[in-house]
């Protein structure tokens, strides 16, 4: 993991060298399709989560989460052919995933496939593939092929927006953004002090950010083995923060910039009032790192490409955290990089792709 | 809190009463459009859950989750001409939520209120509403609220269905199942054994179910003041059944019949094999019965209608498990019926609803 984990600027800069040459196809596909649907499971669905923010947010297109079971299960007979539907999979074999597209083909969706296995079926089924350039995956827990599945989307929002070049002078800095996090790794030693001394853990951030802190508790949980979840800033505000108390340490994540800065801060500060045992800050501006008890820098970049780069620092942790706890975090207990969804399903998918 | 459990019966045969004759209102206003979105938090996002499984399964329309921050935060000018965007409000006072509508009808949308208060702002703002006849609703957790936007979610998919009362004589079995579930309480003081001498729980759930999972959780966590988790199956096993051990307690819940029953019975079995503490099933068939640890039957309806009485047992299980652990179900600390989701914003809007 560690190793993959370093290769990312890498395995960034070559998904997205690649995929800048596609924006016109992918505009061809697209068409003046109106929605866009995403398909996914695990990393890959954190990876979808940022997507459909980035399409309304920056492509001002319409964009949706299919839910598996209505294609694989249900079967039902949806009007699609005013939609686009892209389904990513690290692996491009993931059963209901490859399902769900041939089935929104069916119902007459275009449909383009975001994979790292060109040669995979998902591919062979799809209108439109976005290859990642992440290289072979070895650990169990997505890193890599998680970053590039986040460049992709990158291209596949700014293919769709008015200028489909906005964000490219953004992007080309993520690559030496996410260097110098790999090498600088500040706060991280004290954010894994902290995490090992805890038993309650949760992640939270909103919009743009959402899939990123949902990948975190995704990545904390498969490698330490306890239960860590993934909140909205808003649904956390909305229930679940009746049960902060001193056993609680909350990981907040933010970009330095955007709307959602503020209401983190705010965030940050109340938690601090209830008495969580500890924030986590990773990224956010100087205001954001005051107010957190643990503050880990996170990237120099705009709020649409912070995702790419933001979710390196938490790495880091989650994998010094991993061995801190005499856990392996390239194959965690009772996790494979192949898992079958559905017990009746005939081939397996990505266990956390 | 027990009171108004025991009211829903009524809540939800005079909400449906009241609805039914507001199919042709429903059809006239969402006319040839083909997406349905739901807007809300919370309770009422749990039920929108429900809804939006509903709309695609029985109605076969399109049917999306809005994400909130896209209105209130990055104001996207998304084309929703085609669109008709539900908002869900226990209160109809919920800021963001009249945000998130007002929003939708400028780019576009036909909009309906699903309010239990006529006189809110969010039924002034809507293009119809659909009142809830659930009555005032005084204990922080939502109940009769939550079963009655579930009628009305009901009501909304079949007005959209090609047969409007395909679904009439199900729901019309739905009060006195939900009766029967209130005055039989089986497995309901084992379930609350259980739990109360658990410190992990997560409640697992899919499909037409996956609402009410979720909606389990959030009653428990609210009410009982530890973190609960509510995951769809898929997700479940695709990473976070890593932390299945012998300090988790799994909650199930499950319609008697449908697709999802083999994978939930098959879900209960693998839990059992990888030595949770116990699993505890809700709902299902006898098969899933057999295999769960503490068994709480559920209501016999089809899947379709089944998640409006089979929240009931559980609500049973969250109010007795609450009074065991010392606390007080009607008033959870640290949070009230009226939240702010948001710090910056004016209004407060419904804690849990």
């Amino acid at each position: 993991m560690a190793r993959e984990v370093a290769e990312q600027p890498a395995a960034v800069a070559a998904t997205v060298d690649a995929l800048r040459a596609m924006r016109s196809e992918i505009r061809r596909v697209v068409d003046e399709r109106q929605t866009v649907f995403f398909v996914a499971r695990g990393s890959s669905d954190n990876a979808a989560v940022y997507g459909r923010y980035l399409v309304e947010v920056h492509a001002e297109r319409r964009a949706c989460m299919t839910a598996p079971s209505v294609a694989t299960h249900y079967r039902s007979h949806l009007d699609l052919s005013d939609a686009v539907t892209v389904a990513v999979s690290q692996s491009g074999e993931t059963e209901e995933i490859i399902e769900s597209l041939e089935w929104a083909a069916r119902c007459g969706a275009r449909t383009i496939a975001i994979t790292n296995t060109t040669a995979s079926t998902l591919a062979r089924a799809a209108d439109l593939t976005l290859p990642l350039r992440a290289g072979p995956e070895r650990a169990v827990p997505a890193t890599k092929s998680y970053t590039s599945q986040l460049a992709a989307m990158a291209i596949l929002a700014t293919a769709l927006g008015r200028r489909p070049d906005a964000l490219d002078a953004d992007l080309d800095r993520v690559p030496a953004e996410m260097d110098r996090l790999l090498r600088e790794r500040a706060g991280v030693a004290e954010a894994v002090d902290v995490l090992a001394d805890s038993t309650e853990t949760l992640v939270s951030g909103r919009g743009l950010v959402f899939g990123t802190a949902l990948e975190v508790a995704l990545k904390l949980e498969e490698t330490s083995l306890r239960p860590v979840r993934g909140l909205s800033y808003a649904d956390l505000r909305h229930g679940p923060i009746a049960i902060v108390d001193a056993d609680l340490v909350a990981i907040l994540v933010s970009a330095a910039n955007g709307p959602m800065l503020a209401g983190m801060t705010e965030l940050a500060a109340e938690l601090r009032e209830r008495r969580a045992k500890a924030t986590i800050g990773i990224g956010g501006d100087s205001a954001f790192r005051r107010i957190c008890d643990v503050s880990v820098p996170g990237p120099e970049l705009r709020e649409e490409v912070a995702p790419l780069a933001l979710i390196v620092p938490a790495q880091l942790i989650v994998e010094a955290l991993s061995r801190r706890l005499g856990l392996d975090p390239d194959a965690p207990r009772g996790l494979t990089k192949v898992t079958q969804t559905d017990p009746t399903a005939e081939s397996g998918d990505g266990g956390t792709e």
